[in-house]
């Protein structure tokens, strides 16, 4: 019997253009697109993946939501929270491929940025293969990140010479500047406060990347700190929703 | 007067179809490919190199090599020679530019992975444009870096949940492992020592990644350490060169 095949395929950060060639191949035979965390995509992130699947698949195909189970937004303890959701989400997953899909089809997975950095779906198909209920193999095809974009935007390389550089959140930043850090990439900051950082760190702000929408911030931090709060929380209001991302660097001493 | 147009851009890790659409659009009207450091590269990589040019740039175009200056391997003072060494690199590239493109032409630099990561060609751009000789404008359009091409060859993500990621190099991972971290991303080792790491590490590495030759060892450290020193040993034998780069992960406590 011929596994169902699952391609996790990362989409760029919300220009269409950032599809790699590799992703338009992949796309072009699918059977089947799944839909995972609706409730997450706003409507101009709806239409570029209405847009992306309507240029790239050539096969008459499905498109398949799976609705998300209930997720607690500030647990006690973020671990347990989110494995529990994850094993419930991959219920529900594997529910919808042995429903949606044949042996021998193809599903896609469109992943906003890169499937490899904050994204859920790879945990989600290991635990689906793990359970070993349903015959499945699966495939990644990366795709730019927000991180990539960002630099690329700002026209700046992110690390110094032959320096590291730390990808991290601002749950993690809150708790202050890591330890022998220079460049420092921060994602998933819902509410970012500089006010805890040392003012002479340059930063590098964007929301919206790749799209019309893109802003773009950079400077001091002391300087420009308070400017990026305030734009971001006018285009949030505007919006109804924001992503964004910025880099941190603090100059060679 | 119009500016030369300088676009760097990044394409991927040695798979044609790395390539994003936007590259594609951004070669399409290019009139000069200016090629650095082409010493490193190797004649698999200028067959790669010179097939993307081809398919994709739509313009009769000139190829221009600049000629790197020589460059000390092992400096006692690692940031100084490299600074010296990108302001000789400026001078020949401005040089170039201004003999090889008339006011408004666009020239095109090829980078390998993405610009943003372990790479001088942004660096000396924007050297170039500090001293004000040559208008100059350039754009940055980013590439899959090998990064992320690694995790999706091993179908894992880059972060534990919720966790940082540490994107390092060879050198700097010599001192030991990095206080606190989880996953870190290891380039540029020319030489993997992993003896003076925890051997319950788990490691993934891979090499030529995205090209025919690619290879992928993972497993606990302590187990494949040594198989990964020896098939990289004999693969660097058998090619004559080396790309590759690996991921350690810490098992949560």
């Amino acid at each position: 019997m011929q596994d169902r095949q699952i391609r996790v395929i990362g989409i760029g950060t919300g220009d269409p253009e950032h599809l790699t060639l590799q992703a338009v191949r992949a796309l072009s035979d699918v059977d089947a697109v799944f839909v995972l965390d609706k409730r997450a995509e706003t409507a101009d992130l709806v239409d570029i993946r209405k847009r992306i699947c309507a240029a790239h698949i050539r096969n008459p195909h499905r498109v398949v939501t799976v609705e998300d189970p209930p997720r607690e937004r500030r647990p006690a303890d973020y671990g347990a929270t989110v494995e529990a959701w994850h094993a419930a989400r991959a219920e529900r997953l594997e529910a919808a491929f042995a429903a949606e899909l044949d042996t021998g089809q193809v599903g896609a997975i469109l992943v906003w940025g890169d499937p490899a950095l904050y994204d859920s779906t790879l945990r989600i198909l290991d635990r689906i293969a793990s359970r070993g209920r349903l015959a499945l193999s699966y495939a990644v095809i990366p795709g730019l990140s927000s991180v990539q974009v960002l630099a690329a935007r700002h026209g700046v390389p992110l690390n110094a010479i032959g320096g590291p550089v730390l990808i991290t959140t601002g749950r993690r930043l809150a708790a202050g500047w890591p330890e022998d850090a220079e460049s420092v990439v921060v994602m998933l900051d819902g509410d970012p406060s500089f006010a805890h950082l040392d003012p002479d760190l340059t930063i590098y702000w964007g929301a919206y990347l790749g799209s019309p929408d893109e802003i773009l911030v950079s400077g001091r931090l002391g300087t420009v700190g308070d400017e990026i709060r305030r734009v971001r929380g006018e285009a949030r209001a505007r919006h109804g929703w924001i992503m964004d991302i910025y880099l941190l660097r603090r100059l060679a001493a």
